[in-house]
This record gives C-alpha cells, sequence and structure tokens, in this order.
C-alpha cells in the first residue's frame, strides 16, 4: 500500500512523515532498530488513525528507515488500511484466539529485523478492557528502550495545523455554548438543557460543514455543552458528574464546552448564575475573574508553567482565599483533553510559542459554589491569545431564569 | 468517617463490604499487610466512588482489617467524602505540586503499617493524561504482589443487584433504540437522528425518574443510541468511527444502544435496512441470526467461553463464510463496556450463573454492509436470558424510509 491521501485525515500525510522523522533522527536514537507505538493518541499522533482503543491490542511499528506498518485485529483490517497514513497494515484474527497477537507481533519483527533492541511507549500492550500478555522483551529478547517522554514533549508544541483545528474546535464549542445558555431555565433539568443544545449545534455544524466534518474521535461526534452536576451548591464540587439537577433561581452554574475537530479539541468554562448573583456570589465571581487575568497575562514564553500558578496561588493567600482553592492553573490540550505540561507549581517546563493551555483557575465555596472559567490559550511570541471566544464578564452570564 | 448511607449508591455498603471480604480472605493474601488499588473501575467496584480519571492519582488503600481509605487530590475531597462508601478519605495538594502524591501516599502507607508487602491492581499509577511517578515499592521498600486477576474473577460475575442494574440499563437501551428506528429517514444525517433519540429518551426518563436517576459514569449521562459510522457500505466496518453518514433508500445500518445505570452498562445492537433488503442483505441477515441464535443457546452453565465461538466458527466454515468474518462471539459487560471473559476460541473460562455477555457474531461483506445483531444475556442455571428486549426478525427492522 502506498501512502495515498487518506479518508479523512487531520494533519497531512507530510506532517505525519515529518513527525516520524523527528523521532527517528531523536538524540539516543541512533541505533534503535525500530520503534513500537501502542496509545491510541500516539498511533493517532504518528499515523492519523482514530479507532476504539479495546482488548484487541493495536500497534504502530516503525523501523529504522521509517517504513510505517500498523498491527490491527482483523476487525480493523479495512478501517486502517481506508483511514491510517501507513506503508501497510497487517492483522491478527483476534484476541485471545489460538495464538496470542504478541506472538505474531514478535515475529512481524523478527522479519525487519527487530532483534536485539526497540523503542516506544510500551513493552507490550497496558490491561485495557481485560487483556492480558506477554512482554515484548520476554517474547524477543530484544531489548526495550521507553521514548514516551520524547513523543509527549513533540506533542506539547502544536504545528499550524494542529492550532487551526483546535481553534475550530474552540469556535463550536462557543456555538453549542450559547445554546446551552439560552436553553437554561429555572425548572428544567441539567440533561435535557444539555441534549437539546446539543442536538441543535450539530443541526448548524452540518449544515455549515455539508458532510465533510469528522470527529475522529471516540469521545464524542460533535460540539456538546454541559453542567456535570456543577449546579447550585454541588458546583462547589471541581469534578462532579451528571446529578441530573434542576435548575433553580440563584444557582451558580458551572459549564463545559467542547467539539472534537478532526481528532483535536478545545476547552471553553463558565460560572453563570440564574436570575441574579448576590454579594458573595458577585465577589467570588470577580476573583475568579481577576485570577484567570492574572494567569493568562503570565502565559508567556520563557516563563516556566509553575511560575503562571504562583501567581495564582499569592493572590489566594493575599485575599485570604485559601480555604477554597481546589487545584492546578491548567493543562495543556490537543488530542486529549488534558495532557502535560501543567500550569502548576511544580512544573518546571518552559512555555514556548505553539504551547497551549487551558488557563482555569477557581474558587469553591462549600454550601454556596464553584466559580471557575476556563478558556484556551495559545502561547505566541508575544501576548497570549484567546483561541475560545466567549463573554467572561458577570452582566453576559446572568440568566433571565 | 463513619460508614454512612452515601448519595446515589449502586450497590449497597454492605455488598462493597461482603466484595473486600472476599479480597481479604482470598488464599495467597493470608499475609497481606494491605492493598492498593488504582482503577477506576475497581474503586467504583469496591466503594462506590465515580470519578474522572486525571493527570491526578487516585487509590483506594484497604488495610488487613478492612479499613477502608480513599487518597484522592485536593479537588475530589469533598466529592469523595458526599459518594464513597469508604471509612475515611485524605487528600494531597495537586500533581505535580511541590510534594509528590507518592510521597505522601507512602507516609500514610508507612502509618497504617504496611511495610513489608502490599497486593493491588498496580505498583504507582499508570501513565494517564501525562502522569509521571515512581512505583510504591521503590517508595516504601514493600513488595508488590499483583491482585487484580483476582478481583477481575470476581467482577465478571455478577450479584442479583448488579443484575437489577444492568437490566434497567437494557430497558433504557431498547427505549431510545425505538427513537433511533423511528427518527431515521433518508435524507437526514447519523448526528442529528442520534441526538434527536437521546434528547427524546432522556426526557422520558427524567419524567419516569423524577430526579432519581444516576448514571455514575463519566461515560455518559443518559440513554443514548447511534450508528458509529455503520451506515451504507460503511457498515462492514464493524468498529467503524462517526463519519456524519447521510441516509439512503437500501442501506445496511448496524446500531448500537445503552445506558449507562448508577455505573452499569448494557448493550443491544440491531442490523435493519433503510426501505427494503435485496436478497443478498437478506441472505447474510438470516445467517447472522441463525449465528446469533445458536450463540445464545451455547451459552450454559458448565461450558467453555471458547465452546461457543467454536460453534460460531464452525459455521461460518461450512456455510463458507469464512471471508466475511471479523471477530469474536462477545464479551462481558459491567461497569466497563468490554470486560472478561470473552466467547472467543482462546479463552477457556467455564460459563457459570450470574456471567454476562453480549452475543454478537457479525458478518462483514465489503462493498454492501455489516451484519450483526448484539443482546445481553444472562447465564443461568438453565436457557440463557435475554436482558435485552427488542424485536430481532428483519421484518420489525426494515425502515419505512
Amino acid at each position: 500500500m502506498s501512502r495515498c491521501k487518506k479518508l479523512a485525515e487531520a494533519v497531512s500525510l507530510q506532517e505525519h512523515k515529518e513527525r516520524i522523522d523527528r523521532i527517528l533522527s531523536h538524540p539516543g536514537a541512533e541505533n534503535a532498530e525500530g520503534f513500537l507505538w501502542w496509545g491510541n493518541h500516539r498511533i493517532f499522533y504518528l499515523a492519523g488513525f482514530a479507532f476504539v482503543p479495546t482488548e484487541r491490542p493495536i500497534a504502530l511499528i516503525i523501523d529504522k528507515k521509517g517504513s510505517t506498518l500498523l498491527f490491527v485485529p482483523r476487525l480493523e483490517l479495512e478501517h486502517a488500511r481506508a483511514y491510517a497514513g501507513v506503508d501497510d497494515v497487517i492483522s491478527y484474527p483476534e484476541y485471545p484466539d489460538y495464538e496470542h497477537p504478541m506472538i505474531h507481533l514478535s515475529r512481524i519483527m523478527k522479519d525487519k529485523g527487530i532483534k536485539r533492541n526497540f523503542f516506544g511507549d510500551g513493552d507490550g500492550y497496558g490491561k485495557v478492557m481485560g487483556y492480558k500478555g506477554p512482554r515484548i522483551s520476554e517474547l524477543t529478547g530484544a531489548c526495550f528502550h521507553p521514548f514516551d517522554d520524547i513523543i509527549e514533549k513533540m506533542m506539547q508544541v502544536k504545528s499550524p495545523r494542529e492550532i487551526e483545528l483546535i481553534r475550530e474546535s474552540a469556535r463550536w464549542a462557543g456555538h453549542v455554548h450559547r445554546y446551552l445558555q439560552e436553553y437554561t431555565k429555572i425548572g428544567l433539568t441539567e440533561n435535557e438543557v444539555e441534549m437539546k443544545a446539543a442536538w441543535q449545534a450539530q443541526q448548524d455544524l452540518i449544515n455549515e460543514y455539508q458532510g465533510k466534518y469528522r470527529a475522529l474521535s471516540w469521545g464524542g461526534n460533535g460540539p456538546g455543552a454541559g453542567y456535570r452536576g456543577q449546579v447550585g451548591q454541588h458546583s462547589a464540587l471541581p469534578h462532579s458528574l451528571n446529578i441530573n439537577a434542576v435548575f433553580k433561581a440563584g444557582d451558580t452554574l458551572v459549564t463545559g464546552a467542547s467539539c472534537p475537530m478532526f481528532g483535536y479539541w478545545s476547552e471553553l468554562e463558565r460560572t453563570m448564575f440564574i436570575k441574579n448573583a448576590d454579594e458573595s456570589q458577585t465577589r467570588y465571581f470577580n476573583h475568579m475573574l481577576e485570577l484567570q487575568n492574572l494567569a493568562i497575562d503570565a502565559c508567556r514564553p520563557g516563563k516556566t508553567c509553575s511560575s503562571v500558578d504562583r501567581k495564582v496561588r499569592e493572590y489566594f493567600d493575599f485575599h485570604s482565599l485559601k480555604p477554597f482553592w481546589r487545584h492546578h492553573t491548567g493543562h495543556n490540550i490537543g488530542i486529549r483533553y488534558h495532557e502535560g505540561p501543567f500550569l502548576d507549581i511544580g512544573d518546571e517546563t518552559v512555555m514556548e510559542p505553539g504551547m497551549l493551555f487551558t488557563v482555569e483557575p477557581g474558587i469553591y465555596v462549600e454550601g454556596l459554589g464553584g466559580f471557575r472559567h476556563s478558556d484556551t490559550i495559545l502561547i505566541t511570541e508575544g501576548e497570549p491569545e484567546f483561541l475560545t471566544s466567549y463573554p467572561r464578564d458577570i452582566e453576559s452570564l446572568i440568566l433571565p431564569g
């Protein structure tokens, strides 16, 4: 199979090839006989193939010349041939089956001359959905060299095409969030409002894209927005799950919205209030906005991630808000919804242009609610740039009820 | 904190306690000083706490007397206190932060007298969303004994309460599937039909449950059904992803439907046709139905999982259908959408009452389409019992268009 133009590609085959070249030429990989990648997000990053990870291992094998072979279960063969930007696809029947797929994979590695060593993100497949299996090093005698830190570092800095996709994801996050805001009414439940907003935004996306949209993600099929249980007092739990809450006057709300765009994600979150915000709600909202402003302003190339979070924590201390602190300032985002580096006091990564961060310092007051905006921000040579675009001021975020 | 009645419990605290007692008294665990569990589904199984797994590790620590302590990041403290059925919850500030959470956890283990050994499902937290960290054995000097096979085996056989929840999940899977079938029309896209079906089914569920429904899952918030791209020729890809397909007359469709029910899942899938099924579509449909019937009938206690798949493969061979075979017959299901054992020729697990299986042999014909029903089946002392309930005959599954 030649590297032809693939169906629904997120980034160009050329860009995939450049990524692979960077790995092959990375210091430390000079003597690598081959590479094995197991992580579904990493396979998507290197070969553009989006799939549902199950108990059946999928591996991307790259030899020292950069030739790529995708090893898949039989049920993914035609799917991989149609969508994966690789030189070849080979399949094993099934897992568990008579022969363990790792035995099969070991033969392929031998055929490809990978005998003494291999690099990659694992010495075998993880324990996904009940999978069990031997390590590759045991079967082949080749020595495994972990190289996941290298690919993680590459994935941290986004290319122009990746930024374009995340910007478009952010546009649809804003679009579906507008519906969420509009449909949220006293007496309705979070579930029905979320479903209606998603349905309406899907229709708009379908109309605009005329069949050309692809999510390329198994985490969602289009724009979505919701509350994840962060309604009223329950909004004080930063990672609540949906509780099918009923909206009532005076509720503090924390939202979340995104849209998978050819495999890439953005994040948009807002604090809103139903009918009115009282004095304490307003005070915490204003602190939160101050915190977000100072954090975004601190996102500059050459500075460390920790320096941003340190400013945020200093603000908490100075304003005696420490009892309401719950989490770090933000995280990188891309093919995965969270990825490193983190805007965290313990992360000394130096920010550089092309990195993205969610900036989302939060204040959480038990018995009252949670206060958190999240915007997706691009590090540039100069000022940080908003990829998300949605009103942040309190006046715009008080719902009529 | 005492073990009080928790918010939104899936199974009783008594059942959680019995599960923990079974682990403590399991052969091989006599000398265990303590247990560490990291997997989010396992923590839910043992303590009823559903949460979003991120870069921040969460661990359930059980000492040799069965006392339970949940170790969470600060942002999950109140959430865990409200929802987790444990004796105590303790939090670390954040990850990465100044001090690595594993240092903190090591101190806790020492305080609990866990010094020489610990059992569980990992010697540290996995590489989730960019997490990195040391192994616990390195930090504490205690020896790690993997015990995940034991808990996996326990999770394979469902309790009466678990079966009740999965049966209820299956009822809502059928409910939302009826809307999917009704709303699917020539010229519409899979995305808009799926969203509308989910929205409508959500409304019904909200009305019926009157605020008492909880998904307790981060994979979904209510009933959902869709095509995942399996529309027309694309239905020949068993694990396709959504392609925003437009329905047309003559399409073969493969559906999927489920509903998280207090953390538990079922699976319902159907092959349908738009307007009519031609001679070859009908032939493959009939073969598929025969295959599913013989596989379900073979699901008997005392028989091996492999024996079911062997019968399916024999049918494929006998009828010269081998070119259209793609995957094994089915999988166990519960808190996770797939889990072992598998109805696979390589799985020698003996079936026993209380095990559940999706039974879903499939036929996939390139250029024509895919043919697969999936039902969730309970192994009983006698005949297998359908938990899903939806018409399987071709007449019921041809849409007017």
